[in-house]
């Protein structure tokens, strides 16, 4: 069984080889094989960044396409929602028919961070016309359609607490989303 | 032609119904039948939380598997990147084979407003954790597997300027998409 990687992992440093290297290393005492969306990938010459964009688009679906489901790294990142690319690569594998698992290592509910976002007015440098905007309010840790996928796949969404500063990096939610894959193979 | 309504259009006063309406009259002058996530969705009674929110994730699911095409609204959300369930379900559309397009009310690049929430120092009571993460920057509104879709469909997506406070709810950008949409039938 091959696994897709997604989350914002590949955001760190040297795109996220050491994370990514550890999660395949996990998968792999699982009995499952890991796929990075950077494998296989070379630095496109040549191309506007637009282009390469889209060759790493590309090469994503492809691997996506190649994999028989996803774990995804739902922490949130850069606001209090996860990485959107992670959340289109969800979507991408549910509408394929495939396992989606996903873990986040912030244990509040997406309610809970959206009321706090807009009480610390962190929003005013941001998107101020969002005020007044309805908080969905699912105890779930983003926006329905993630959890409703897990959910829909016969699993469910790892939120695990983990120290400060180890959110982007701490892999017990990983790999309580392997354990979770086996105990149903 | 059934084009499913994607994006926070449903987090509006009374669940976007006076937005929703519009973008549907605007798809019926284009000759496409426009398809709201919340057509035929009755409050579930009885239900927890979660069980409400995974049965919402269901009819969407639904809905998107009756159409043939989305037109998804990116205009950043709650932070410097769309809607996370709008991600997911450009990504379910993408895997289906079907046109992805979408439009953003707001026209800076997404490096340049992950460039402006570190400057501002917005994420410090947010997401702190992501300090030094790279910012990818491939000219495009969003993370690249949104514009890549679009691209992937032989479309482009829409970037209007549009007055403030209107962020949300300007539809130039939606009927431009319809008018891409136009060009290909």
């Amino acid at each position: 069984m091959r696994l897709y990687l997604a989350g914002p992992d590949v955001f760190l440093n040297n795109f996220g080889a050491e994370l990514l290297g550890a999660k395949k290393a996990l998968c792999a005492r699982y009995g499952v094989e890991g796929v990075s969306p950077m494998d296989g990938q070379l630095a496109p010459g040549g191309l506007d960044p637009f282009a390469q964009g889209v060759a790493i688009y590309t090469a994503n679906v492809r691997h996506m396409r190649s994999c028989d489901g996803v774990i995804a790294n739902m922490t949130p990142f850069r606001g209090i929602s996860m990485d959107v690319g992670t959340a289109f690569e969800m979507g991408f594998m549910a509408a394929a028919g495939k396992p989606v698992l996903g873990y986040s290592n912030v244990t509040d509910s997406y309610a809970v961070r959206a009321e706090s976002y807009y009480r610390g007015r962190h929003h005013e440098g941001v998107d101020r016309y969002t005020e007044g905007t309805s908080i969905e309010s699912f105890d779930m840790t983003d926006n329905l359609m993630m959890a409703g996928a897990v959910h829909a796949s016969g699993f469910e969404v790892v939120r695990c607490r983990v120290a400060a500063g180890q959110e982007l990096t701490a892999l017990e939610g990983f790999e309580a989303c392997l354990r979770q894959l086996q105990r149903r193979r």
